[in-house]
């Protein structure tokens, strides 16, 4: 996830969206064939210093600038006219982002999955355990030890098809120029977004520039997946106390030490994902917040809301894939979930918990 | 919507709960019809005033307890045993907020509908009108004056369909007991639920007392329909500024006057809207923050979202409203938006802006 | 705290204002000294409904405009025309809200304090108990366990510090009328100004319309205070876990009780806070993004403060009475406490446990 | 900043951490004074490479482990031995915290004094010219052009301070071990923290390790602080506007560009500061989701701060700094400023702008 939000990733996908543009200004016939050749060779052969174009971006206040800037000077005569043709800054930053945004939901789909499957499989296997059920924090009735995590693994799932749908509705091409009108595109601009975004693997649609709701709907799906992996977290950081002792994270060599207690294993999975938990909000809150946007396109508001979104995505990245390791290698101790249920004294009937874990599984695992 | 979310809407929805689950559990054979008769008389008949109730829940810590002991009371025999049977605090909590945001959302789609209407309408008529078009505040190319009012309208449409999605697939029945195993119900929890869910128009599904995703996703669609309805009200209030002039809100007497400045025609709407989405992405952020709930039953989590959701339904209730009044009653000033343009010196090419609005129609228009 | 951000409590201070405007303008010789006894009079003895107020509020995007018409007209000649001389809505709406904080702050501070008294002395007589001390939620080496107590209530006692320091600066008198320029004053503005202040209890100064980051500070104050209180709040949760049982709040009739479980003792108090606590960092974001407001009175920043400040000062309420309660009943399990240290196996070198707590209670304790 | 909070920086910080505990435990008594001129030796040579640290400190989930794990290895004998005694990773990580605070707050102390420099000066030349004032974003009554500049300046400056009080008091040295009690200090523990506070620059106390109110408080008054620049650069934006044109950015070559049209000049600096005005909210909201935190030491909750106040601090210094140019460089035009006044018809009667502009700045000007 850090290498797809990279400055490097950044610059690549900048650079294919000069490609995509020029080869479909060309097929719809505003620049000749060879323009668009010329345009695409140089922005693939291109190489840019990361570090160099962030200071002049900085500068700019915007990406696009210095960088339209240096691959112009690498061409000539009509190329160098054509290239960048109808397209303003923020058409590159968005699409770049929904780029980042398509390539890093796969990631954390895949890792999400993971986590999904192996609880599932625990989950099938204990379902019928009794266990003592526990609310407010107190001890309250008997459950089957599989039900919590089936209803842990089944609040991923649903966070995780949120995103996917979020993602495949809003993850769109942005194609308006300056003032989100696709002038200087002879009237073939609804064509030439078509093109492109089926070329750079995104949804068509209108220019959105100032209509921002579709890239929050990303960021809260991200934010409640973070959460639903917090509550997974928040469960085995609970049965893993020392008193309670049902559930565990797996060994792991270098992993969950103490620099003063060598005896400890810190449940560091959970950690990551708890923190990560807390920091999530505020930033799916700095999405929402920037949504009044002015005019054709605003001040402040969109600006604000790349780094929210790769924060966003590198929180859920590192999460799910923590949080994959911990369901994958759970260590459960039925003697303890036995020993902790005949002390709370509420016998063991576990009412429909079976059922509950089997419709669950029907409901979510594929 | 401060009738839907009153202490006495929410009363009448917990009877309703008891209500259901009595007729439910007699039509699967758990107890005689003429039980579930005399809860269902004596829930539809029962008056209980708010005040006193409000003031015995927050002693108890939840409103269900002094409730059914309430209606307990006016029960006897089989009836006072049999109300309440299988049922936890928290699914009558839930139930009632499910149905609550059933009906909250009906109302909000309406005025986010008179929003759309009345904006595709003007949007249509001034898809042509050469404008100028500004970007970071600054004057920056033609558009068509239409074009802006239709993306306005694009994103409060596509945030109220994404409110509706969220609601029909997460306003569901809660219905698990107090460890969540539907325990007490001889085995016949899933059909009483979805027997309950049917009674109270709401979808069926397994307990999710700790599994709060779909309640957060419907928190965050309301945040994300404030935001756009904030976005509408930021550009007509840029529009309105006196050395703008383009457009403003609907003169209406008592409203948007100054206590100091009798001259003023202030932006009362939008105000609403702009406070409202200045609000909201802290109230979704505190929903995401409860995300991560300990095991059954969560200890504060789930505590903190009946009144936060509450408040989000209470300010986009306030902002749709107002904001349809805005967009039924827009002022417009062609003199003054040809002024602009003419002023800012950038021609009168306006792309594909008529194309956008009416491809932006028929995307969003019914 | 219900009562002080109450409706009638808000029209008993706008009243207020009033009267200590046209005192102040009566005593800088602007108006006659009959007028403003006139004006005293009348607003000393006008009753408002706050329910027909409210909708004329509403219709009017500000309480000040019906409020001063209705007072008005219960006036004549000289003192009608005198009525509200140089002020203007937001003037009113600022005052009142600042009366406010210092009635709300007076009455958190004696609940934050009730507090620490009772924790600092529990604290003291803990001090030197061993116990183990957990760490990521896994035992890690023995506390004195009177030290985990004075850390909490040091927290809360610097909290509550920052709450007096902030609302003592900036509950300020607001007094600038339309454009904050104190026009219509003869040139008495800030004498005026600064007799009201006095009058009202509050600290003068230049008029801050536009400029809100005191009343920013004294709502993170607020925040973070809850913030504190919810610390300790999660450690009495989790020392009363049913497997660790080394503390738990007092048994209250009626409190803490479960619908389903009569056995259980909920940890209602703890609830009230983590509730609390998961719901202020959300408002205490709505402050802050409120505070870029435009030019000299804005358009939905201020507007979304006052709601959002009641609830944080309500919020606090709730929680420091909540907490007041369980560190004044808390209930101690010393067996506990040596049973799980003896099961940790880590020894019992406390260390400076007892001095540390002796240096909290020192800096803390008055 | 980058500098300052970049982990080069961080790995510096953190051997000075460990070079103050070994000479306050030698001059204490605990070590040989060559032991503790070893490991300072050691640790003032060592070279480590941040990103080979960084992937052993997500191992590990923190980076002390690691970093003292390469230290004791440069080490032998005593020195190997001493080295971190009686610290915990956690000490280093919040005593290094601290320490970048310090430094990140003078630097941002500096930038907002330059911000008031420039503005008060303005706002003195100009308090008496005569300039339309406006509320709600409609014009209403004239002002001293000056009067909003002070405004902003003065709500900057009060930021500030309570930004430097906040840093003042809270930015302490941490030392408490394992559990926060001190042990295997030979009980000399409060000497020790009191030598290393002295050493490292902080203020000294009792352990803090999961009492956060005061690291939130830093953070809070950084969110004030952004939202107070935001403030000025709403202001800015504003006034630029074509239409209204009173004032706005310097020019600065290669700033405030555009990809699409040559001819704009864009509020760049304006941009970054309301950028972070968006953004700062909901790290502040992180900063107070975590300070429920767990016992001796949480999970999850401080973990979260450190990228959150780094975050805060970047994007302060971005704003401050980019705010700090458009103040020194401001253009104003007074052509614009009185034909604007004249436009809106309501005479040049300013009040008490004069007044309350030398008020201001004898409040603030130090």
């Amino acid at each position: 996830m850090i290498e797809i939000f990279s400055d490097r990733a950044t610059i690549r996908h900048a650079l294919a969206f000069e490609r995509a543009l020029s080869r479909a200004t060309a097929a719809e016939g505003l620049i000749a064939m060879e323009t668009a050749e010329a345009i695409s060779a140089a922005s693939s052969a291109h190489e840019i210093d990361p570090t160099e174009l962030a200071e002049e971006a900085t500068l700019a206040g915007t990406l696009a600038i210095p960088l339209v800037k240096r691959l112009r000077a690498s061409l000539s005569g009509d190329a160098a006219e054509a290239l960048h043709r109808g397209a303003t800054s923020q058409d590159i930053a968005d699409t770049v982002l929904m780029r980042q945004c398509v390539a890093g939901t796969q990631l954390l789909l895949g890792d999400a999955r993971r986590v999904c499957t192996a609880l599932y499989e625990v989950a099938e296997r204990h379902a019928g355990t009794p266990a003592i059920g526990r609310t407010l924090l107190q001890d309250a009735a008997p459950v089957g030890f599989g039900l919590r995590l089936s209803q842990a693994a089944a609040g991923i799932d649903s966070a995780a098809r949120r995103l996917h749908a979020e993602v495949a509705a809003n993850a769109k091409i942005q194609l308006g120029g300056a003032a989100g009108t696709r002038a200087g595109l002879d009237g073939k601009g609804a064509a030439i977004a078509a093109r492109m975004a089926d070329d750079l693997g995104l949804a068509a649609g209108a220019p959105w520039h100032a209509r921002r709701e579709g890239v929050v709907g990303i960021a809260a799906a991200i934010g409640i997946l973070i959460g639903a992996l917090g509550k997974f977290a928040r469960d085995v950081s609970l049965l893993a106390q020392n008193a309670v002792g049902e559930a565990r994270e797996p060994a792991i060599a270098g992993r969950g030490g103490s620099s003063a207690m060598a005896h400890k294993r810190n449940p560091a999975g959970c950690q990551v994902a708890l923190s990560a938990a807390t920091r999530a909000p505020g930033l799916v809150a700095a999405m929402l917040g920037g949504l009044p946007q002015e005019e054709e396109r605003g001040l402040g508001g969109w600006q604000a809301e790349a780094p929210a979104l790769a924060d966003l995505f590198l929180l859920a990245a590192g999460c799910a894939s923590a949080m994959a390791t911990v369901a994958e290698g759970l260590e459960i101790d039925k003697a303890a979930v036995a020993r902790n249920l005949k002390a709370a004294g509420v016998g063991t009937d576990i009412g429909e918990s079976v059922a509950i874990v089997a419709e669950i599984l029907t409901h979510h695992r594929d």
